[in-house]
């Protein structure tokens, strides 16, 4: 894999305090031609599962190459593993508590190791992300093997989170809430491939109100009306044209929605 | 133009998803040295105003070359033109709705393209930023010619937004709020050039308030006393020396602002 | 001293402007491939005690030769300097308002400069950071000696704070809250250099309970239950584990806390 010297930072550490800056420096005091993107830093605190979504949709667009950096910890300073997992394609250093397991569960899963316990050697219980992190990505963007880092680990010995519950009957799919993001545009866990196609002849059910059919753009609906839709990671959204949906229905995650078929015919 | 593969981006998709560092990582797959910077990811949903006013306040303080990508785009997914807009020294891509006023009509405006309509062909309906207009962007910055991304497309036909209302008249001034931020100061449609000499013989009043006089600092007026002065961008601003004008003053957006002699003499 | 281009930069100025792209800009017209970190932007308004502290605890993780760049700076537009101080790895420009006291109090600080007096040549009174300070760091960056920038200074003139109160009697350490962080993990005045060995022995008052001990992660203790321990920057902290130890409290800023022996053992 070549490696182009590219960086994600995926955290929940928020724009409040210098700890995202930090981890960036100590990668660059490694590693001083990297570029590092930020994914994101405002996941709930200790929300392991909404970093596990967020990674999963957000990986594949990097370059090939790239080192993905995932600090949600709830765990620091104990013994649990971290591990770095490699794709054909990408390298993921992250504690083992679930937040790789799209990349585990992937058919492009190679290699995987965990990191020798530092716990002892290093600076601060409290922050192995500038730590043992940050210098485990800064080293491999140098040059450094990563078989000289860790040791092997059984991928089937990590941590994976349960799937999010979708439920098929002939009639129906019920899927819930997983997200909401920063446009109040609600996904859940029913996704495209659920649908074998998606059809202007099917209804969901959501907060109590009724949508009809699956749009392609929130414009095709009019303006402050609510709309359904695939979004851009492949899940069924549902949306408010130029509006707040999750407000409108006071939704939140974990809330339940169903889709099922408005004439006779089935979704599917 | 020289090319030194910078990239800004505005957009009003916030911090509390991966939407940002998507269209990051897209645009580093198209280019690896890209060194991107981040204008602003706060803008209000869909306030297409507020982003064109923030882009006319950026663009002319970065590199000649730079390629400016703006996403504030509520008609995603329509047949809004996504387009490419040229001066002697910045290059824009940008829906087709008004964000580009300031460029559109700027005389140092070169040439204007229109993407193809590639709906058919990306992959989602609702996140165009990330498949069409980052795309376009990183490839600009590798070399492909704008000329083979997109039709030649008279500026003309362009969506422009209204200017912000000044009325002047032989006694006073009359602007509105056309932005608060971050610390509460208030920005004001009325311009530097409005006033022929900025004069200690002027009030303003705002908010049910009479300031008297154009400062050059905060700190010409006591801790927390109000002041009239020109800000950063050019324009009128209201403030208070180490506090929040806006809170202070109950102000939001559209509000009027009178600016008027406080002696026998007209402002001008 | 090799300067590896690395900037970073530290203000008060949020994310909802585009004051902080705007100064990027300016740096990338001067130095191209220069690699800018954001350590914070979220300081309080004026707050020149927070970005001090924060500036020390982020500052020794950074390359040598990272040029920083601090910009909190209450007095703009006034006679205040602006400075530029090295120590033996580092590069700082700030306001002289006391941002810079840990590096004016350092053992390796160098030469100090101050900047002419720009105020009557630069286009706003109300951003030195984009006409003033960032133009300076762009220099460095491009390779222009420090010495041409400005005159000699003595830092024994230099604005610096008091120190956070400690007091240690035989008995007992009282310090103070000096941060919240956005996990809700309380810093606090007391360093870990003050206690000589971090005891079990010792219990710790705060905001009205008694936590007993010191640990050295979140996760030694219960879910939910508070726990005292030092902190990555080596001061001691309160937190809850998993949960949000300031809210949980009703803590803010300049609360006192109390550290002493639980036993008949003093805590040193």
């Amino acid at each position: 894999m070549n490696l182009p010297g590219i960086v994600s930072l995926l955290t929940d550490f928020g724009h409040d305090d210098e700890y995202v800056g930090v981890m960036k420096a100590v990668i660059l005091g490694y590693s001083p031609n990297a570029r590092i993107v930020d994914i994101c830093h405002n996941i709930g605190p200790q929300d392991v599962y909404s970093a596990a979504r967020m990674l999963e949709a957000s990986y594949p667009f990097f370059p090939e190459g790239t080192v993905h950096l995932v600090v949600v910890d709830p765990g620091v300073g104990t013994t649990r593993n971290i591990i770095i997992a490699e794709t054909d394609q990408h390298i993921f250093i992250a504690p083992d508590n679930g937040i790789l397991t799209a990349i585990l569960q992937s058919s492009k899963l190679g290699k995987c190791y965990a990191l020798p316990d530092m716990a002892a050697t290093v600076a601060s219980s409290t922050f192995h992300g500038r730590d043992i992190m940050a210098p485990a990505a800064g080293k491999i963007l140098a040059g450094t093997p990563i078989s000289t880092l860790g040791d092997p680990f059984d991928p089937e010995h990590c941590v994976v989170l349960p799937p999010s519950p979708v439920q098929i009957t002939d009639t129906e799919i019920t899927g819930e809430i997983i997200a909401i993001d920063h446009f109040g545009n609600i996904a859940t866990s029913i996704k495209a491939e659920h649908l074998r196609i998606p059809h202007i002849d099917v209804e969901i059910e959501i907060g109590g109100v009724v949508i009809s059919g699956i749009v392609k753009a929130y414009a095709d609906v009019e303006k402050s009306a609510m709309a359904a839709l695939i979004d851009s990671r492949g899940n069924l959204e549902i949306a408010m044209n130029q509006g707040n949906a999750a407000k409108h229905l006071g939704s939140k995650r974990g809330d339940s929605v169903v889709l099922r078929s408005a004439s006779r015919h089935s979704p599917e």
